[in-house]
């Protein structure tokens, strides 16, 4: 029997199944919302249901949106040829953060995974397709993360994008800022020494 | 600008407002909530507003209950003279799990903390007094945590009780289960030799 009201229990169970929250961190913030204001629940509740009920996504490069096309797709400054493939809407925002990037996204909404049953229909690669001639792609990166499921993406998009007449780039495999090579694994080592930059020659 | 709708931001931003969640969490946290059934969200968005309205503070105890007195302090065969006072619901939580307490509890709701202007009368301590008599209590427990302000309200609970005709008892500070000693901070070794039991005389 717990300690804890069966309506708190329920609470706390359902916040640990969110990624990342195990049961120490959901009780403690469970707690948090109990001992706060009532209207930080209301207000995290209002949020929860708000962005259920509008955000959808994109028709054209399947991010979230609260307006269709979305704010990227409809940024004509951003529509320079240039179209950056990523797993999902979190792996976009990293590469927006980066502030490098000025072209477009398309979502895949997953990779490749035969053993998961994760087949090329299940990912939003006919969308691209479709998207090449109608937005003048000259370039597509791919940004899928280096998995093996990721891997395995990149390789089959190269196929398939082969006879598009698109120039198609891989991002870097390499030692991440701030790495030490003594922790890497030999993987990324591999990487890091084939796809080596000149310095001075 | 972010990438993200307006809304989602929002979300992410209350979210990563909770304790031990920063940024990322709330960001990972958010996605999953988006690309999950939207049953989801909307149990979670009830549950909030639920356990606000439904869970009070035990008059006794003061910990977290739907019902008054809560279920320890209706609970007779906990009534062994013996009162465990904690700073918050999550210690009383901690020293159930430990099964090997059987009485009962009182929540102090802090601990004194003259920095941040919390003294007693912001405390539950003279609820805790007014408890001694009518529930008979024999020992009293003191179970705040070994920091400066824990240790400061053991010594004023201390003061404060010394006239009750109840024995007071302190938890055990020392080296934790699983601890190595050459990771330990030094009042912590120090605590650990001078409580060392005797083992073999």
């Amino acid at each position: 029997m717990s300690i804890f009201p069966a309506l708190l229990e329920k609470l706390i169970q359902q916040l640990s199944r969110l990624p990342g929250i195990g049961q120490k961190s959901a009780t403690r913030v469970a707690l948090h919302i109990l001992e706060s204001d009532r209207e930080l629940a209301e207000n995290l509740a209002r949020s929860l249901l708000q962005v259920k009920q509008s955000i959808r996504f994109c028709s054209r490069c399947y991010n979230f949106t609260d307006q269709d096309p979305c704010r990227i797709c409809q940024d004509e400054s951003r529509a320079n040829g240039i179209l950056c493939i990523v797993e999902e809407p979190g792996d976009q925002l990293a590469i927006e953060e980066s502030g490098v990037f000025k072209g477009r996204y398309h979502v895949l909404h997953g990779v490749l995974s035969p053993l998961d049953g994760i087949g090329p229909e299940d990912l939003k690669i006919a969308e691209l397709i479709s998207r090449l001639n109608g937005e003048g792609i000259k370039e597509v990166i791919l940004a899928t993360n280096p998995t093996t499921e990721g891997e395995a993406t990149v390789s089959f998009l190269t196929k398939v994008l082969s006879d598009k007449g698109v120039k198609i780039t891989r991002i870097a495999l390499g030692v991440p800022m701030g790495g030490d090579l003594k922790y890497m694994d030999s993987m990324t080592v591999r990487h890091a020494l084939k796809s080596r930059t000149t310095v001075l020659s």
